[in-house]
């Protein structure tokens, strides 16, 4: 058992941004017109409730955009089909969310080669013509626009491709021919509505060196109106794989860290671009999809720390990904198969799921922040904090952590203090399904009983307020299990009581 | 630390008879017209289940069915209004319950007094006219054998009047004439279809030799085809009454025991009605509806003991009752007000809530019933069991049961073990109410919280089949704090498994 | 066939004004428990939707509001139960209500007396205590306010008592008694928020002179704070009783808007008070909840003219009722039994239900009003409108409206005509419910057949623009049945059309 | 107008085999994972309930059943991923579902070929290994039976591959080829469980002499226990496309009714295979999915006949298909494109739903079958009917038919007579969209109002029995517009009627 003291004094602790909810990752957009897909959202946004989703393929062949026909004549032309569009965009405003519009993959027929990425075959190269992709990108903007008002989908920032610094995401991972794309995607963009908000360059997090200051350099050379940065952040080691999962372990979160840093630092270093937001718009602990890490108590608390740090200098961070309906490496086998979402198959919230739920909470000022910790004030005088316990290896470290609140309460009158606790004892449904049998195919009793397994424990008690040198001072002690993390509530306690009512007669 | 070692030998129990989904209790059925009660009653139709629904009032006002009317000579003439009941009844089976009948209370016009019980001002004086009671009788059968099939109707057991040995219930308790009822209205039955099974005399549950006895007496004279006898069963000294609340402390269970053992010997001492059914159509801890130990953790524990022993000499038992929409002693004044019901205003379970849904899961043989626990064995060879830890007065017992079950396994195997534990640590609404601050008045978000929290704590592990003596058994130890409840579940493992997945190499 | 003529220029129309959704009638609040009801108001709300509603029996029993007890000395004092009040409220802003609080009736232990109105027995003497009525107002507003929100509760207008001019209602219809309760209630509201509205005297639309001319003379005597005058609006006959029946006939409409005129101008000879918001917080055609009239064609087309007319001089008109969940004169016995209901009980919409939900959409500027039509011009050059074929007595006139309406439109594509026909014919669940066989008790199905054919028919067509003197003009017939309503919309067409599709060719 | 006059004695008319509910037909099985197409499916179970669905692709890539992966020794194995599978089964028997299986087409590794057939690329090569085929049939069933449970799984029939007379569809049309793979195909399924029911040959509806008549010797030739026959059934003329669309006209029904029999004829002339079943596995006017008949009040008409006899020497025969959620020849561009489906993207019932949902209708004894209408009597006395006035191509003759039906009623009560009428005037979805301006992009309000307008209008009557000859006769006309189709029935009223209430008086 390792004891900490924090003493928290009410003053704000500067530092913490807050953009846990801002966008969340899905995978190929086509994928959203499934019903699980849209069950698993929904679950998503009740619980959570995102501002914005991002995802790939938007242009690939399944979403049916991209149609040629040829005329009387001989004569080629493109047509486009929004049916699909319209349906997915329905649903994702159905549920509150605005895309983050991803501006990719090629179809098929605009395709200049024939590679692809994917069991879902998402083609990668570039347009064997700019002007078709120039006009399939405005059209689709315009249509848009007429379904859902000019002025709201203004709001909805693009970016132009993803991960081109990869050769399986943009042939040859080819840096100058992405800059052409780059270039002619803004025009078209722009041309149609100056008050779209355009960015890339989607680097997958490595060579930043290379690619942020390339890209910034050629857009200022351009004079590109370029409206923000978007990169990538994975914190694992390269998996080992073994049948259709793959094993890694966690890096030491500060390399990752300094990582965002060294973008940002490259970003400010140019005068045109200094302050420029910086969106990470793929983030997670492995960047494989059959990573069982993903579906642990491990992964939560980790990610709990990686939420109360990524907003240094990032005006968000886009987790990757929601849910399990994906196809990168094909459909899934399992309900846990190490999927990158919040939610596994059947609907069962992953530990992380509840890591993204507790940071939701914390609105306010926050008045700590620590490595295990962060804790706001509310406008009402109440506190709301996450605490964790996370390591790169299992230690099998148990946390105590005791706070000193200075609440500023001259009354009397004792806090509620509730606790929402998520661990391997009490939220765990990766072990239940173990235990179960690890059955690939659930049956709905199944389901039902993992989801319920998979909420958090709730508990409450009464915290009186001490007077320390004539201020109110609450203190508590918080025990967080292994790769625990706690989500807890400090509310005054306005008595209500009803005449003849004894809680402690009750008790006996 | 109590420890107990239960040795399990696979053979029948005999003598535990379920009967725990046979019947719940509802306040007047005018009631049952309400949103919130029949939400209330939707979550225990979809957890629990049961078959039947009894309650009072059918004939009272609110319910509308009987009025009259004066026509041109001045002559008055009854007329049935069914529009109300078949409001309720419709609701009654979109839930999948059939009522039990209760024929009671008295339409204002046709009591000959002015009596009447309850804030809600049920008439409790005999009839004006029998020929009116005899007709409104018929009527309302008729109408709902048209409505629902006469088949089905008259599978509804019938009951004449509630607890007519209490002044308060039957102007001076006159049991000369509620005999004169009971005959006109057996009568009025079986005029409409023999098929109807109708009982009696519905007594609180005290003077037995007096009520039953007489009753059965007067049947056997007059040649009544009596189909059951009914009573009720409460478990609590006089409560103390302190502003809203009335307190009281529970009666050792055996002194109930022996009560309903008396009533079932005077039943078998008539040859005519040796072996008839006896139905408690109420029964409870506490007889008042604002008694605050119908929402502990200790009423849960204490009905657990009494579900594995009511069955032993009657053929049901009806919770009284399955919420907490309920005016006896007038709306209540808050969510946790001692009401009777499994579910609190809110749609909040109290613990007992899960006691009932526990043993509802107890089907197949009863391999195992002692004081502490109940075990059966299901027809695919797995075990369900439910324990409890129940005292009158709290002790501070910590339970620790260790079983030893046979299970003629021969395989290697090992079993799949769930808990559901419902204990004051880990679903205790009653707390956390409190905690917050005993609102009177919960907002939404509230109740959402509550609900929650209200939820038993489920747990896994895998149980090795160990063998003795050739044969399979499964040990395991499950510790029961202090009126706790806890269900379980042991299934033999079909493993399943998927390519590469290695759960100890996923916890690292 | 009687053929008119209207030409339609284009320039506003002054005098309409629509107020047609401000606020609905119901039955007695504790009704609003009820879950028939919720489900009719639900569907009213969703296919009309009202800003407000008012009720009677805020304060009769079955709400359980007020409560006495007494203590260990032997004092009586009053505490206050808001467990249903939360509900109905709660209940009535999740489909978008706020309430227009009639302040009444007396709760029976607060009464001076027992006189009591209708089958469900509000209790409409003087308080015995204006001292006790005085805390129980501020008592449920402050609970109210605590609950919902200061700024929230202050937008609730408040009506002081119902209908004091008729003796049923207030004892001896006592005008100096009713000032006494208006400037006691009065007082206490604006002690309790400054902000609050209150009106009064909520009269039967008769006796203006007395009642409102004393009223406004007494509240400026007395300088209250006076903020609205409401009244009410009946345009029936007296009807002749038969069973349980009223029939009556209709009143010449011009008299009754002749009678709020008088009202107006009362009003606005008081120079405090010129001007002042009048609301008609109850209208309907008849005034018993039992006169097949409100069931009928005939109702809707005379509302429909009601609703053109009622805003001339009046802030708002609540139609008494929303639905027919409703027991002044006990339970209903039929699902069509004349109540006063837009829904009949079974959740179907009767025809007036569509005259509502036709005014609804006319938003936007008034172009044309007659005796038969008023249409509006909306924002994006649309029109709207809705014409009727009203009168007192069956004629069997059929109408031909034929309007030209000036659409300033120099471009020559075609509007879209969409119509919506509630008559005889097409829309009239009182009829198929007769051909049916006019059964008081329907099962499921009937209900469900009821509904479908209780929808209006839907129509369309294409209309060209008529170029006249250099001016588009929009040429159509509407044919209305006699008792008929009709709403129409026209709109330009935006063509879309897909490559190769060609209606013409489809139809062969 | 053409009047018609039919008299009904009320004997049995045989001959009608109603078996329009066994199965419906649907596109590519992966599409059943989508939430609109769930919604569609939903819609059309709610209102007509199919027992079975049959589409293609259950082995097609997209489903992602069929797996590849190569051991450390380099050798491929397959392995199977029934996630989806799960998925989809689990969706059909959430409505009442139970699949017709079509085996097929080819996942892309196990193709011997790279030709693939629409849009979404169904593999139609023969397998490159038999023995992969045959393990993966096995695997399929196998675990569709662990799920299901045997049982169950065994009465869902089995079809082998789709329409292998198309070159387009089975390579070269090789009808040896498909032999093999039928043969194959049957042992690997009898192995599994002998009780699975399958058959073939599933051929578009030409060349029946040679493809028929050679499976059946095939069959008797190698001992195949065959079950039963399959082939498809269409009965337009071949399209012309313009555009997206393909416009075509409708043959002659009896021309496709000899080429049924002609099929019957050709088994039962196989003394082996007398009166087997033959299922018609498809069915619709066009065989093109964007042929705007398909849409129109016409295709419903001319369905209504093709219904009344399609049972005449067919088991069942399976419209194609339920919902316009479809991808043969892309993703559609506008809601109305002539899909096969009952439903319009959008949830929009079309006028073909109508004649399916009437003809579920009429069960019970067939009283009457002409070329316009069928007539069935129920057991308890009343009487249902379909008539439709059809032609091949628009000729204006509208037709009124009159009916006596003996009802054999002795008593005087009259009939309640409703219909439900389908026609261009009342019911025609298409219209509304073509004057709204054909917009390919449906909002939700306009989605809304098309719902609404495509349903059918609803009317009732009472009809008197008139005393022919000492029996009763019910008269009635019932005029039918070109291409209208028209459900009715008649039942005998059961008098309800509350005192007082007298509907003559109420119409004034």
């Amino acid at each position: 058992m390792e004891h900490k003291e924090y003493l928290v004094t009410g003053e704000e602790q500067k530092g913490f941004h807050n953009h846990v909810d801002y966008c969340i990752g899905t995978g190929r957009m086509g994928l959203a017109l499934q019903k699980e897909y849209m069950e698993q959202l929904a679950l998503v946004q009740k619980e959570i409730g995102f501002s914005h989703i991002r995802g790939h393929g938007l242009f690939s062949d399944d979403m049916g955009i991209y149609r040629e026909y040829t005329d009387e004549n001989g004569t080629v032309h493109a047509e486009y089909c929004f049916t699909y569009l319209d349906l997915v965009m329905d649903s994702y405003r159905s549920v509150g969310l605005k895309p983050f519009l991803e501006l990719g993959f090629m179809p098929e027929k605009l395709a200049s080669g024939d590679q692809t990425v994917f069991y879902w075959k998402g083609h990668v190269t570039p347009p064997k013509s700019y002007d078709g992709w120039y006009d399939m990108v405005q059209a689709t903007l315009r249509h848009l626009m007429e379904r859902y008002g000019a002025d709201e989908v203004v709001t909805w920032p693009l970016e132009v491709w993803n991960e081109p610094n990869l050769p399986g995401f943009w042939k040859d991972a080819d840096m100058e021919e992405y800059f052409v794309l780059f270039e002619r995607t803004l025009k078209a963009v722009k041309e149609v509505d100056i008050r779209f908000r355009v960015g890339g360059p989607a680097i997958c997090g490595v060579e930043d060196e290379k690619w942020i200051r390339c890209f910034l350099e050629f857009c200022r050379e351009k004079q590109l109106p370029l409206d923000f940065v978007t990169r990538h952040h994975y914190t694992t080691e390269v998996p080992q794989t073994e049948g259709h999962y793959g094993y890694t372990i966690l890096r030491d979160p500060e390399t990752g860290f300094e990582n965002l840093q060294t973008t940002r630092d490259i970003v400010d270093s140019f005068e045109e671009y200094r302050g420029m937001e910086i969106h990470i718009t793929e983030f997670n602990t492995s960047y494989v999809p059959n990573c069982p890490l993903h579906d642990t108590n491990q992964n939560a608390a980790y990610i709990a720390q990686q939420l109360s740090r990524l907003g240094d200098v990032n005006e968000s961070y886009s987790y990757w990904t929601f849910g399990d309906i994906f196809e990168e490496f094909g459909v899934p086998f399992a309900p846990f198969h190490g999927g990158f979402g919040l939610v596994a198959n059947g609907c069962i919230p992953k530990p992380t799921f509840w890591t993204f739920r507790f940071f939701k909470q914390l609105t306010g000022t926050c008045v700590h922040r620590s490595e295990d910790a962060v804790i706001t004030r509310q406008e009402d005088g109440s506190f709301r904090g996450v605490v964790w316990n996370s390591s790169c290896r299992r230690t099998g470290r148990k946390l105590e952590l005791s706070f000193q609140i200075s609440c500023g309460n001259a009354e009397d009158r004792p806090y509620f203090l509730l606790t929402e606790t998520v661990d391997e004892n009490t939220c765990n449904p990766l072990k239940l399904w173990h235990d179960m049998g690890e059955t690939t195919h659930l049956m709905q009793e199944q389901k039902s009983l993992l989801q319920e397994a998979a909420k958090p424990a709730i508990a409450s008690r009464r915290v009186d307020v001490a007077q320390v040198e004539g201020k109110g001072v609450l203190k508590f002690l918080l025990p967080v299990e292994e790769y625990g993390v706690i989500y807890f509530e400090l509310k005054p306690i306005c008595e209500g009581g009803d005449r003849g009512y004894d809680y402690d007669r009750v008790l006996g």
